[in-house]
């Protein structure tokens, strides 16, 4: 019988485990992660681990919006270049970016954190509606837009907090619910089809 | 019209930068990657990067056999516990691993760190076999085993060696080549097919 075989030396199953805690990477993609990391040169190495830790030092949430930042006054808060009397609500900070790349909103932000998911044990005291309620006041808030996930737990939340505004004097509106560009019918579901459909705008 | 818009913090946008290098990592992945990073906790961030740190500072390549290890002593090396009469030829020492794994092997190895191809510029000079050639005249190895890809670099490769070979008086075999466990045949592609049939073996 052969001896009892070598498995990967210490250091690197310890990397290759750290690399699995990465959304959506497994064992075989940490391995190919683990082994182009030892071909790089040291001081490319040497380069990614400073990149994480400045995130770690420099980066930081707004505590007035939520938003990530590096500097310290929010540049999504500041009423002198933002117009503060439309509020967009996300459920998280990377939102934000997704709809600051597409350049039509100058309003100011609001991240919840989450969404509803009574599975997730995400339940109403999770979304702190109070802390939003009370910017919408002091802000003087005249249009709340909700950019929150087209889901179960998206709508669930869309519609919590409308029910929360309703003795509040704001107008609420939600992103369109239609066909992605570029989509062909047969290859949309059902339920896009229906809400395209009942959506439909004059042309 | 709007002002310029902001894209992400500079420290964030370097992180993407840096996991984009990883294989198979586009943007969005890495974007995915960062946002997770960020959402760990500040031990977790720290367990990460020394894990990398580690990786740089302990392991190394075996002199000798070109084996990745941390020791300093190559266990794949070692008289007492490896047969050096047969040596196992590997292009990185990445197989080195999944040959160990399937506990079949006891001899002794040689990473050849590229395998022949031209359109990348890895002529003969880039295989060493004067190395190679040196050190199975020293261990007095009896039996060559060429473990490489089943590609067309794998072919011309081995047959490179194999031809360096034919003045020592040494055994030279090759991973065998056939079906893959699980396959039908009609997914088998026609190469993979004509080798399984030419290599069959009596039953």
């Amino acid at each position: 019988m052969l001896q009892k075989h070598m498995v990967y030396p210490q250091s690197l199953s310890q990397l290759i485990t750290a690399l699995k805690k990465l959304p959506g990477v497994g064992k075989k993609s940490a391995e190919r992660f683990a082994f182009k990391m030892i071909s790089w040169s040291e001081k490319d190495l040497k380069d990614f681990v400073h990149s994480i830790e400045n995130v770690q030092q420099k980066l930081h949430t707004c505590g007035e919006c939520g938003a990530l930042i590096e500097a310290s006054l929010c540049p999504f808060c500041n009423p002198q270049k933002r117009d503060t009397g439309t509020m967009c609500i996300v459920s998280s900070s990377k939102d934000i970016f997704a709809l600051e790349e597409v350049r039509l909103f100058n309003g100011i932000y609001h991240v919840l954190g989450t969404l509803l998911s009574p599975l997730d044990h995400k339940f109403e005291e999770s979304i702190h509606v109070d802390l939003l309620l009370k910017r919408i006041e002091t802000l003087k808030v005249k249009e709340v837009i909700l950019a929150l996930d087209s889901t179960l737990e998206g709508d669930a939340t869309a519609l919590f907090i409308k029910s929360a505004l309703k003795n509040h004097e704001v107008r609420v509106s939600r992103l369109a619910l239609g066909l992605p560009l570029g989509s062909t019918l047969d290859f949309v579901d059902e339920g896009t089809l229906s809400r395209a459909f009942s959506g439909r705008s004059t042309f």
